[in-house]
């Protein structure tokens, strides 16, 4: 009989869920479509149909000690999901929908924080207790962990770097603001980028043969290994504005490292090093050659399985320590 | 018997110090010149040389509890000053010169961070777990207050919210960075400001007949208060600079309020609501409505005093916490 937790990672069109051990090791797991247009309840019938199927895929049998949710706009503090960007969900209580099929701890965060947690426990940060994660995907998120815990601030919403104003004035962003990170650093930025740097270059570009929907980050990636120049300047234009951003994250936290996640490190060999190179260049001097930049170590495809699993594991951990103290006193 | 503990505020000209009781009244105090030049060892021995002489100034006597140590450049987790800009003593171990006077806990932190402690402890932002204290000073200096502890970060240098880059290639900073914070939002920025503006403008201005020396900021606070159309340009420039700058701040850590502090708050009048008015503007939606903008309630002149008696207060507190517990245990 092992001892797992349910690890639930919530998306706008799949959710992935697994059972986890405490090491990280994932015994079984599967995938729905969360159908984003039906109500809460909805999805979490359909999912808790699956649960018994999951267990079932164990040989020896497990106990569920917890369980963990990482999803977009996910309010560790009150256990609601507040109107969700990709969920038509409206503001509902994750937490007392979970408890009606089973009753056992649950925790949520959004998915950066997870992901920074998974990290923290099972990935390129283990052993690090001050560090920043940032996910380059569809848009940015980030997970602040500060003395070894994830940085929530007063209402449960801090950790917000994507939007932080990046360039003053600039892209329009869907959450209203101008100039946000997530417009430039994230793929759909990096594509916003490309049409940007057309519309200033006339160098021959294969990009030119694109339309906006088949300009993915795998495209332009492509063309950028193929010596595309326009690719290649929108990879170094995007280096820069996020390395600058990092710059100034490390005056705020002083971390001791930034972990990068998501689509956009499919280019990793062509972000890294010129990341770490505008982050240096922009760093307040104390900070300079001390801060490390790394790729994560998750696979993608389970990084929020992994990491709403991390946090339950942590709840149930902290849980456990604070009963030993009072046995013991 | 009064117990107290001894505050120290080291600064680039002055050194202030007090003993002060756990609920932050100030029973005894006394000013020297900190001869900047002179080695830190003299420094002290000068310093605990007053120390009876405090001590007699208390009717019913004191006992000194502990000793905590606010000054520029300090890491509360090494204990040392390292190179603080305005003082030749290179870097010291802090801790083990006052220990050679007194053998006492003693704590250290900056400057910036000690008056977010006096805030937190004895000041406008008591019984608040999450705010950003900004001094607005000769420099810009913060102290992050997250889930009631200041953040440090791994090397203990965090919070240096005055070297987060507010303009992209702006104005030179004595760090070696360009368009720091500290250049546009400090008193000098604010100076720098008029100089600016009165490049730009040519409407009448009587702070065209001041010198840089004289152009102090009650100056410009004066001139604003006359309807000198130029310094209230400039407060306006100023406030909505910083404004930015803490909607940025906001997205990373969600804080309950900002607290500020320092001299440029002798023009609250003309800095609160404008500043207040562009950080709202640049929120997060999330964050809109939610955050205070608030004047530091500590007095100028002892706050320094207060924030390293709050440091070491806090330091005691713990250790009898952690020592009951293991009593009990």
């Amino acid at each position: 009989m092992k001892s797992v937790v349910l690890g639930i990672d919530i998306g706008g069109t799949n959710t992935k869920f697994g059972l986890v051990e405490q090491n990280g090791g994932i015994v079984a797991r599967q995938r729905i479509s969360t159908h984003a247009d039906q109500p809460a309840s909805a999805f979490f019938d359909r999912l808790f149909g699956k649960i018994e199927d999951l267990k079932g895929d164990v040989s020896d049998g497990v106990e569920i000690k917890g369980i963990g949710v990482g999803a977009p706009n996910a309010n560790h503090h009150t256990g609601m999901i507040e109107t969700p960007p990709n969920l038509s969900w409206g503001t509902v209580d994750i937490v007392e929908l979970i408890q009606r099929h089973i009753d056992l701890p649950v925790a949520i965060t959004n998915d950066a924080n997870a992901s920074a947690l998974g990290e923290f426990r099972f990935g390129a940060a283990k052993g690090m207790n001050h560090f920043i994660q940032i996910t380059l995907g569809t848009g940015v998120g980030s997970g602040i962990i500060e003395e070894g815990k994830l940085i929530y601030g007063h209402d449960g919403f801090a950790g917000e770097m994507g939007h932080v104003t990046a360039v003053r004035g600039g892209r329009q962003c869907n959450c209203g603001k101008k100039g946000c990170l997530e417009t430039y650093a994230s793929v759909n930025g990096l594509r916003r980028t490309i049409y940007e740097l057309l519309s200033e270059m006339t160098e021959k570009s294969g990009l030119r043969d694109l339309k906006w929907e088949e300009m993915t980050g795998d495209k332009i990636h492509e063309a950028a290994k193929n010596g595309d120049p326009v690719a290649e300047r929108a990879f170094g234009r995007t280096a820069k504005i996020l390395g600058e951003a990092m710059a100034d994250a490390a005056a705020y936290f002083s971390p001791e490292a930034f972990v990068l996640f998501g689509g956009m490190m499919g280019a990793a060999e062509l972000i890294l090093d010129p990341v770490k190179e505008h982050m240096e260049e922009n760093l307040f001097p104390v900070f300079k050659g001390k801060i490390q930049v790394i790729p994560s170590a998750l696979d993608a495809g389970s990084a929020g399985i992994i990491g709403a699993a991390a946090l339950i594991w942590g709840e149930l951990e902290k849980k456990e320590k604070a009963s030993e103290g009072k046995e013991e006193a």
